[in-house]
């Protein structure tokens, strides 16, 4: 066929009070100029590959670099964009909000998952792929802790995991999983604010686990 | 950029004598013409998705319609096509051996994942990727049910269970596990060889369960 439109999009998330929140910016260009969308752009000669050219979209679009960025899936058809047959491969990235929330004053938006207004192209369904995505790891992976930050009490960490799964979660057989996944390590003399309670320790993730995601295997 | 060369492959994977198998065709044209490939081929401005391209060139290399198909990822990148930069959406698709045999037989090529040669482009990664992903789904989803055929005994549907995931399974905590998801029904008046024993129930999937995968929610 003639040339196929490819393109990258990244759902890039965080949570701010307590509500999942996706990264919109303003459309520079035709089509939906002027529109909230995901960021995004096309894919260059230069790009090592789709990955680096979602990299390459998200520094131009926010300043900073993800911590967490992962293929999700490639959107593709003859209608989604008005500029003929188009493919996008969507990512996702999961980033503390401290990280995002100068870059999100100047350029992003950030907008609450559970109130999206109706977005351009096909990107409401694939933000709604990218959030699937997120909770089904949610279950038994490090996911959240990439959302978490560098450093974390557990009382943080587990409030991630409950924000993301929608449920409450027993505080006894959550620091088991988090015992049996072996993933976390205490900052030494570090200690973070507990409320009312006396400091809590403060955890990081273990340097092997930084770059990757961990997940809990569970056998039939 | 100019035009990206946009083409699907798909990793169809069966098992046979115990061993899980993946399909190669031979390749009619440049670049590798004659060597052992995925069958993939570029997508058609009359494609409604990258999706349905992969069924379309399932059916033109192999005849019939696969029982399951998914994406998988997409690979990218300069270097993995001599013609240019290049993106492959790769998918694959699980079939009962009895399916795929006579198609065997004519145009694709058998070959165990265990010993795979040598194959072009990044064809290697991307069947590495695709056990990967099927060992991993296998923890928990229905996914095996599809490499089982229409109706299988219960001691059939736990043996492709345990070669997907590379370990012997309890006979009583697996029927348990099946019960809790729920997605198999008995034909009634059905019953399939069991070797020394008698004759042995027969299951399907029920027909919710047909066209997608069940995966069984484990909480924290």
């Amino acid at each position: 066929m003639g040339e196929v439109i490819c393109t990258v999009d990244v759902v890039l998330l965080t949570i701010e009070q307590e509500q999942l929140m996706v990264a919109l910016s303003e459309r520079e260009h035709v089509p939906f100029a002027g529109r909230l969308a995901l960021p995004g752009g096309y894919v260059h000669a230069q790009d090592a590959s789709v990955f680096d050219a979602a990299m390459r979209v998200m520094r131009a679009k926010t300043g900073f670099t993800p911590p967490y960025l992962e293929q999700l899936a490639t959107f593709s058809g003859p209608q989604r964009d008005p500029r003929g047959w188009s493919l996008s491969v969507a990512h996702y990235a999961l980033v503390p909000f401290e990280m995002i929330g100068p870059a999100a004053a100047g350029r992003l938006s950030l907008v609450p998952v559970a109130a999206l207004p109706e977005l351009p192209f096909d990107h409401g369904q694939i933000v709604s792929e990218a959030v699937a995505r997120l909770r089904s790891k949610s279950h038994y992976s490090s996911l959240p802790c990439f959302l978490a930050g560098d450093v974390f009490t557990l009382p943080q960490l587990q409030r991630m995991y409950e924000l993301l799964m929608g449920e409450a979660l027993n505080k006894v057989s959550f620091r088991r999983k988090m015992g049996e996944m072996d993933m976390l390590e205490a900052v030494e003399g570090a200690f973070g604010a507990a409320g009312a309670h006396r400091p809590a320790q403060l955890y990081r993730l273990k340097e092997a686990y930084r770059a990757r995601v961990m997940t809990l295997e569970r056998g039939l």
